[in-house]
């Protein structure tokens, strides 16, 4: 397998953007990746995206979105795996550049969410449940995460003030990214305030969609186009696993095993271990996911994450920083955007652009997207060169 | 890159399969090539699916049909690439199993579309097309290809009846499929006067959906656990390529300028030419489109491909059969599925097993699939080793 670096990338501002067509958000991060690698032209747009078919009417993104942004006659496919779907868009951009078929593949992920009612988000979303088994029966994406947590603070005894670090490190990093949903800092009481969405998750847990695109363009390593004078970044490990689609189908509520073993696949491809990650992106679309992602990663022990949060170790001076540019809570969560996001804030603290929440002396980070509620677990870890 | 292998196929029969959810739909094809390689366990499950969201209200289809298949723990995701899904699919397995990261590849092709009103399945059949500056027009996807059709008759003086044969090819090898939707033959008559949809298309120019199945395991050539006595069928070609998504913004209607490129560069890797090709399952959603793509293809000259039919050069016994187990219109096109359909039949034909329909001494043959109204195109080709 060939080396594979990234070459340029590329995001949004992640907001409601009702000015903007599903192209127009998409091409806008697209471009802005190409230009920063001085590419006019790629082999292939690899596309994640989960729930364009309903929010958009549109599907069929690769054509979609490669002719717009002057990639015509491009190969272009669309990679779904809920609200995985950015990092297996990356990850398949990966596998086509290690395989030597293709020679620049540029992955873009994107959602526009914010045009569709809010019945309608609800219902998309919960097509990354079981249809039969799940949603069927009424539970909402939430509801599931709320199952999950509850059973994780009954088991464990944490309290719910016990959370509040989380969302507290996220907001305060959001405040830094100008691409972030919000970009407001909030406090402990601000946490314990928030209203109730399905208890024990309130607003101030769940992390807010959005509309919104980011972009990677990725190349050989050895290649000659990679621009001199940026800062390499090589993509050191891509590794995905599952678990069964319904929630309550897992042998362990409370235990992310398709996390622990992509992680673990990771770790060995790139010969690293949790204690040399020095920056971590996890997908804390819930707080509870944050918790699971960082023990079944190997940095927390099992039912200890918010004992690592409450000593501040999950902050950019700490010892696993997690939501450095706001994560999922702070900076949004276009859902079939989120991996991509996550991998171009990985590439901006390796290269020491991470203005405001710089993790110091940043050589290797982590990326970890999530579908569904623990279901589809997708693990990259990129490296400077 | 490694050379790739085909272990094992499937396939259920194109019918309405109410009483088969989604999960058992696929799975019933995916155990069918598991079996048949006698393999028990894959690194990744690769899903073709078109329109799962709108027709079965679930994504996520990677882990859901993953989990159901006893792969729980494998990486599994979702490629869509509207019609053209289950070659992206079988194109995603390829360049994985070809990078050296993943050791077994089993793509599953799967539609359930007829649970679902005609109406949804329309619209969501139109989310292939532009959605703002061709769906938000009324257009369907039948008057698309109409359309063209009535062009290329025009440009090139061909009537109405000299279509027929594309029809009466693939319903003659559909009688002897027993997958197939459609296994009765139809006469020229039959043809001229079947009811008409989208003048000049009539009911036997038009592809019938259905509820379907297909799936392949893939490994690299030298694996020692291909099954021995097994003819060995390698992939010697997989090139994709796009167009602009709206018909109406290609340069030539009647030309698929995406088929062209994708089947040049699948010669170029093959290192073969259009002579050498023996059996090429062609895209006949409608019978205009296996005319264009046996065009762009190199099979008949342009504005010669109805001349190439009448000729009987796509039957069994001529120069290019064509569609060999019924083709799209008679096997059916449950479409994410289809193109793995094609891929199965090919192979079939290169080990011998396509009974009734035989080509003589097939060694080579290609597939080609196609997204849209000529936007997305596929092409591979497959070789006996």
């Amino acid at each position: 397998m060939r080396e594979v670096a990234v070459a340029g990338i590329g995001q949004t501002k992640i907001e409601e953007q009702w000015e903007k067509s599903l192209r127009e958000l998409a091409g806008e991060a697209a471009l802005c990746a190409l230009e920063a690698s001085e590419f006019n032209r790629v082999d292939a747009v690899y596309v994640g995206n989960m729930m364009s078919s309903s929010a958009n009417h549109q599907q069929h993104l690769g054509p979609y979105i490669a002719d717009w942004i002057g990639m015509r006659y491009a190969e272009a496919l669309r990679i779904e795996a809920a609200c995985s779907s950015g990092a297996a868009a990356f990850r398949a951009g990966v596998l086509a550049v290690a395989s030597g078929d293709v020679e620049s593949a540029l992955v873009v992920g994107v959602e526009k969410m914010t045009d569709s009612p809010g019945d309608e988000i609800t219902a998309a979303l919960a097509t990354a449940a079981d249809a039969d088994w799940e949603v069927d029966q009424g539970i909402t994406f939430v509801a599931l995460n709320a199952l999950i947590m509850r059973r994780y603070m009954h088991e464990y005894g944490w309290e719910k003030k016990d959370f509040a670090p989380f969302s507290v490190n996220a907001h305060a990093n959001g405040s830094h990214n100008p691409f972030a949903r919000f970009q407001s800092p909030i406090s402990e009481a601000d946490y314990l305030k928030a209203g109730m969405i399905a208890e024990p998750i309130n607003l101030m847990d769940a992390s807010p969609m959005g509309d919104g695109a980011a972009a990677i363009l990725l190349l050989p390593f050895e290649s000659s186009s990679l621009k001199p004078g940026l800062k390499p970044v090589k993509v050191v490990a891509s590794a995905a696993a599952t678990d069964t689609i319904a929630a309550h189908g897992r042998k362990e509520a409370t235990w992310l095993k398709a996390a622990e073993l992509s992680s673990k696949q990771a770790y060995s491809q790139a010969g690293l271990s949790p204690k040399d990650i020095n920056v971590f992106e996890a997908h804390d679309a819930f707080s509870i996911m944050a918790a699971l992602s960082l023990e079944a990663c190997g940095f927390a022990e099992k039912g200890k994450a918010p004992r690592l949060a409450l000593e501040g170790e999950i902050c950019p001076t700490g010892r696993i920083p997690i939501s450095t540019r706001g994560g999922l809570k702070a900076r949004g969560h276009p859902v079939g955007a989120t991996g991509v996001y996550q991998l171009v804030e990985v590439i901006q603290q390796l290269r020491g652009e991470a203005s405001g929440t710089q993790v110091e002396n940043a050589r290797i980070g982590m990326a970890q997207n999530i579908g569904g509620s623990g279901s589809n677990l997708i693990t990259h870890i990129l490296k400077t060169a």
